[in-house]
C-alpha cells in the first residue's frame, strides 16, 4: 500500500482525538486485513464513504474503555455504557477524521466528498467497507485503550 | 423556501453546539439574501460544498466574541484572537453540521454527500457558496454574541 495515501488518515486520526477529546493515541503498523483471520473489530465502528478520486471508505473502530474514555473528556459527563450520544459522537469522529484527511489528500491532487456515517455497535460487529477488498487496518494504541481504523479504496492508487 | 429542508441545518447546528462547545443557541428568522443588501458576514466563516440530490452549500459564520467563547469550551483553552487552531475549528464546526444535516436529509430522501470546509477569515469577508443565487440566511443568537448560517441549494425543492 502507499504510505503516501495512508498517511492523512493517521495524521487525521490523531489530531482529532487530540484537538476534540485531548487523548493521545499511537498508531502501530498498518496491515492489510486477511479474510480468514479473525480480528477484534471494537464495541462500537462507524464507516463513512468516500467518492470521487475513485470509491473507497473509511472507518473507525473502538474498544469500550477507550470511547468511554473519549466521551467522558468529548462531552463531559462519566458513562458507564455506549449509548444513543457515544453512537452520535462516534459518527462525528469518523465525519471528522473524514474530513480532515479528505483536506490532506487535496494536497496530493485526490479529491473526495463523504457520505454520512453508518454505525455499528457491539463486539465483532464488521465494518462494512463500499469495497471490500483490499481492507488496510491501522491499529491504535491509547493509555485508556485500543482502537483502529480501517480504509478501502478501489484505486490502485491506494494499493502499489 | 422549504422549512422542511431548511430544519435539518438550523436542528444540526445546535445539537453540534451544544454537544460540542456547550453552547445553546437561539435561530432567528431565515430570510433570502437580497443581492443589494450590506450583510455582517461575522469575523470567521466555513463553507462546504455539497453534492447529490442537487448542487448546494452550507456556510456558516460567526462574531469574533462568539468563537473566542465557542473554542475556550470546545478546546479548554482562553484565546485573544482567532488563531489558526480556531480557523481548523471552524472548519470541523461546519463540517459536522453538514454531517448531521445530511444524515437528517436522507431521511427525507436527499442524498448529498459533502466536500471538505473553504475557510475565510476577516470581517465582511464573503461565504462563496458553489451556488450563489438564492442564499438563504438564518441568524443565531447566544449569551456569547451572534453567528449565522446560509444554505444555497440549486433545486427547486429547497426554494419554492
Amino acid at each position: 500500500m502507499k504510505v503516501e495515501y495512508i498517511q492523512p488518515f493517521i495524521l487525521a486520526t490523531r489530531k482529532v482525538l487530540s484537538t476534540m477529546a485531548f487523548m493521545e493515541s499511537k498508531p502501530r503498523k498498518p496491515y492489510l486485513k486477511s479474510d480468514n483471520k479473525f480480528e477484534d473489530y471494537g464495541d462500537i465502528s462507524a464507516v463513512i464513504e468516500l467518492k470521487g478520486e475513485c470509491k473507497g471508505s473509511i472507518g473507525v473502530g473502538f474498544s469500550q474503555d477507550c470511547i468511554l474514555k473519549i466521551a467522558q473528556q468529548m462531552l463531559g459527563e462519566e458513562f458507564a455504557d455506549i449509548n444513543d450520544e457515544i453512537s452520535d459522537m462516534v459518527g462525528e469522529l469518523v465525519n471528522m477524521i473524514s474530513g480532515d484527511a479528505r483536506r490532506e489528500l487535496v494536497k496530493l491532487g485526490l479529491n473526495f466528498t463523504a457520505g454520512i456515517p453508518v454505525l455499528a455497535r457491539g463486539h465483532q460487529q464488521h465494518i462494512k467497507h463500499f469495497v471490500p477488498e483490499r481492507v488496510i487496518v491501522i491499529p491504535f494504541q491509547t493509555d485508556a485503550g485500543s482502537f483502529f481504523i480501517e480504509t478501502a479504496f478501489d484505486s490502485k492508487k491506494f494499493l502499489e
